[in-house]
């Protein structure tokens, strides 16, 4: 199940920060590495702190959105050391680590990604999250660097996956469930439903995002399978074709 | 439990580590810390990346030689990547971090030892052990920093910590979300949809109940809040209306 999941930095702001948590994944087995408009990458530091991480880091991502890392993920948690809205299924690290285990798979990505150091993700970059880790700390002091907390991550990933082994093997003959719809196809549904509600009439130009942020919040927190995402798009293609649009 | 706990650092050679441990055990609510012959200390990279953990730094006991470090512990655990002889008890960071709980009470005291960057514990340190901790790591690149491994040592102390919290008192100050759509609110819900979806012809009379069932699975998943639960009957009436039936 390792290399099912992927790491992902947002506007990180010290490059020995990205070194260090190249080096927190590759000992604990994880591989895939994405940078969203790191403020400096490569760089001499980074790759000091990676300390023989040096594979991590070559074939590591960059892209400028986070939309971009995210496309062909099924399942994208975000971190966060502080309590943050109460929107999104909020879980633990071990927590989130077991369900990755169970739909880990042939077609399963999930990501995990980390806001800059000293922010957190803004709302637009948390909309693209299906749920929340967050990581227990001190209620006095709950800065925790981000290699640290990639650490910890991959940490309980790295359990997840060692017991997973120790059952006998991996894969073969657990039931699994239907794939997870990507991000993108989450996207396509968005932009049908806003199209549907327009046409219906019920969505309000002059308040658009807060309908849709509701409507995604819902769903991303629901992480449909990819049956009940041809569910969903089938109703709003009836539903535009009943009123006369398509 | 928390305060039973000392962190070593043994002959540690990079002083930023220092600091890095320190902030790592501030943030899971660590507060001694010993070091035995550090290469430098105190220093101004190890306060940089203390990052506000000063008070740790500031209360470090300095030591020359590991016995005086541990003279006080009942209980010693030395820490290590890597499989070392089988002279001591291995465990897991959970697996130890239990043990100190259910020790943990006014006379007790124990210690975890890391080891310096570049080697491990000497013969002599680790005869002052009673047993060992090892940190599942790939086995092809174990080279955890050793504050990354503070790190996770301390997150699995805090974790029982917070565990035995839990069985005693609940805090009461959490921010409360809006309240979940009851039952019977449910119910009307799924009788709209279905309603609905007649309505725009994409309910199938010969299979009624798979779909609905579907629908229901889904958004019991979910578990909607009264807000989205209005948003969603307030699209049901608006498509309804768009259809020309109500």
């Amino acid at each position: 199940m390792l290399e099912t999941v992927k790491i992902i930095l947002v506007n990180t702001t010290h490059p020995g920060n990205i070194g260090a948590a190249a080096r927190a994944m590759k000992t604990m087995g994880l591989e895939h590495l994405a940078l969203v408009s790191p403020e400096q990458f490569p760089s001499a530091e980074c790759t000091a702190r990676a300390a023989g991480a040096d594979d991590i880091l070559a074939r590591a991502q960059v892209f400028s959105r986070l939309e971009e890392a995210v496309a062909e993920c099924a399942s994208v948690f975000a971190t966060s050391a502080r309590p943050r809205s109460i929107s999104w299924p909020v879980l633990t690290p071990a927590a989130a680590a077991e369900r990755v285990a169970t739909r880990a798979g042939a077609d399963f990505r999930a990501a995990i990604v980390f806001g800059p150091e000293s922010a957190g993700l803004s709302n637009d970059q948390l909309e693209l999250c299906h749920a929340m880790i967050r990581i227990p700390t001190n209620a006095n002091f709950s800065s925790l660097n981000v290699a640290a907390a990639v650490q910890i991550i991959c940490y309980e990933i790295n359990k997840q996956h060692l017991a997973a082994g120790k059952e006998g093997k991996d894969t073969g003959e657990r039931n699994l469930p239907p794939p997870l719809a990507t991000a993108e196809q989450m996207e396509h549904l968005y932009r049908h439903f806003q199209q549907t509600l327009t046409d219906i009439g019920y969505f309000d130009p002059a308040q658009p995002r807060r309908l849709m942020r509701r409507i995604k919040r819902l769903f991303n927190r629901a992480q449909l399978d990819s049956n009940e995402y041809n569910i969903l798009r089938g109703i709003l293609t009836a539903t535009r074709n009943a009123v006369g649009k398509k």
